[in-house]
């Protein structure tokens, strides 16, 4: 929990989500820890609760946990994640919005660790946001929906946090060369 | 008060408002919390007065109160807030000066949470300032004054908070989706 | 002393120099209170000294005071400041090398606060660049050396941090309206 | 070691690398102090090692010690660091990739100390990659590796993170410079 505490005030510091934008969570043998619905990253404390991961015996904890604990769920079923962060960076987000199904970053770090970056779809909280951000974290670290944010997974909070961040720096670059290009 | 000066801290750290600009403040029955005149939002401890919402009842500490109490007493008249937060971030003022009446987002967290962002107009303390924030905070949670800044209202100050980092989000998203399809 | 120390640590923090970049001062009397040359402005805790404002008389402090010292010396005699902030930040370093003699802004509060801001040329440590900032400053109370950096005075530390932060905010709005306008 | 874990904060603080990229070195006669593979800059208490400058010698530590060791023995080998620092900045590796063999700054603070910004190439980890950059800062304080990021060099960690954050002033300031000039 002191860990989804202190990814979530990074996540803040480093421009990745801000004020109640944004969630994570830690999967714990056949359940998870979760922000609540509503909650700052960067002051999580007193703000999560444990769900199953199981979305067919949902806890009376589910109607305070993120709203996006479907997604949270679904990935955890679709993949080998132990940890999933999710935030608004804004870079991801227009990028997202100019890419039609991913982006293929520039930058040596980005190609190394990331290869490219899908671009799914779905209405925010809706199950085929869920499903298609599963599928897309089965082979990728990370993935941005559309006009909303990035999700990233990982087999630590720390790990999840370095694509998370990555994902913001391969969009960034990507953008600032584009713009420099085309202008 | 606590909360106030929380929130001056949190808007400083967000880069939502700089130095002395911006101000804050809070409705508690028929009288506010606000910001001092010329106080930094970041260091606001000792630097809140309280002052009546109604502006037939002056203070003898209006002098000292934001010289835009004007403005918070006007909004707070029209609308159910509970709360105020005023801040000069940078890509709202850019996109208030780019575009005629209203910004409409397109990110989905904006578009769902903001619908579109009226854009109102007003000399710097000016009574029209107070009447056109005022009623645009009727039918919206935020608005931006053209080349000066956001007001964001709020049940708390929490989710004030929210929208004025929420609208900040919207237009530099915005800003950079223009600029990279018209290069 | 206290009270450069702690700008130093907000001038950094709010971005408007990097690493040993900048210097700061304040006038007590006929002497003034300025940080040493190398010195980082988040970290003046033991590298601020005391020199004389008249050069006639410098003191042998002088070495190790910043070598922009002679600036501070010029504006003091030739304007009522009682402190001068110097910083390097990027967006005004900018718009300095894109106008000619000056920038007007386009915000209401840096065209309410700074009306216009003088752009004034000469080398890192001349004679012509002390000159040309102290005539510039009588006058207004911020103004960017070309392609260097900004100087603001105050009769306060407090006021020279309102300009120089209104300066980069005022040069950073500017900038963006008009890459948006041209492209 | 003290030294290495302020600067590690700093560098993130000051966005010149996020996450777990970037590294950081300072050499003790015939060995050096560098922070571990995998570590986050700005947490880098316990994690840093000692290894020996002579890569004919290594050290069991090898195996812990960044990735980018053998860059930073090649650097040390070539020239007279006692410090280097290493981080992945975003204007930087943007202009790495929009300029072929040099970059050649605009501002007068980065045409004083860096004169020009010599771009290498090689592969992450590679020994062209320590070959190419020991080679440029036999001349140069720092230098960008195409698409990745900035190796800098100093007499102290304080120097080198001078020139660090120097060349991500000078490649932002280049950029946006570049950009309006186009647009």
């Amino acid at each position: 929990m002191q860990e989804l505490i202190k990814y979530g005030k990074k996540i803040v510091t480093a421009g990745l989500a801000h004020s109640h934008f944004g969630n994570v969570s830690k999967r714990v043998g056949d359940q998870m820890l979760i922000s609540t619905t509503g909650s700052m990253l960067d002051e999580l404390d007193g703000q999560i609760v444990t769900v199953p991961i199981d979305s067919a015996s949902p806890d009376e904890l589910d109607v305070i946990a993120s709203t996006e604990v479907n997604v949270h769920r679904a990935i955890y079923k679709a993949t080998s994640a132990l940890a999933i962060l999710h935030g608004h960076s804004k870079y991801a987000v227009v990028e997202s919005l100019l890419h039609e199904s991913q982006i293929v970053p520039e930058d040596s770090e980005s190609i190394y660790f990331l290869h490219e970056i899908p671009v799914v779809t779905g209405g925010i909280g809706s199950e085929e946001l869920a499903r298609n951000a599963a599928s897309a974290l089965r082979d990728h670290k990370g993935t941005i929906v559309r006009g909303h944010g990035t999700f990233a997974r990982g087999a630590t909070v720390d790990e999840a946090f370095v694509i998370l961040s990555s994902i913001e720096h391969a969009c960034m670059v990507k953008y600032l060369l584009d713009t420099a290009r085309k202008s």
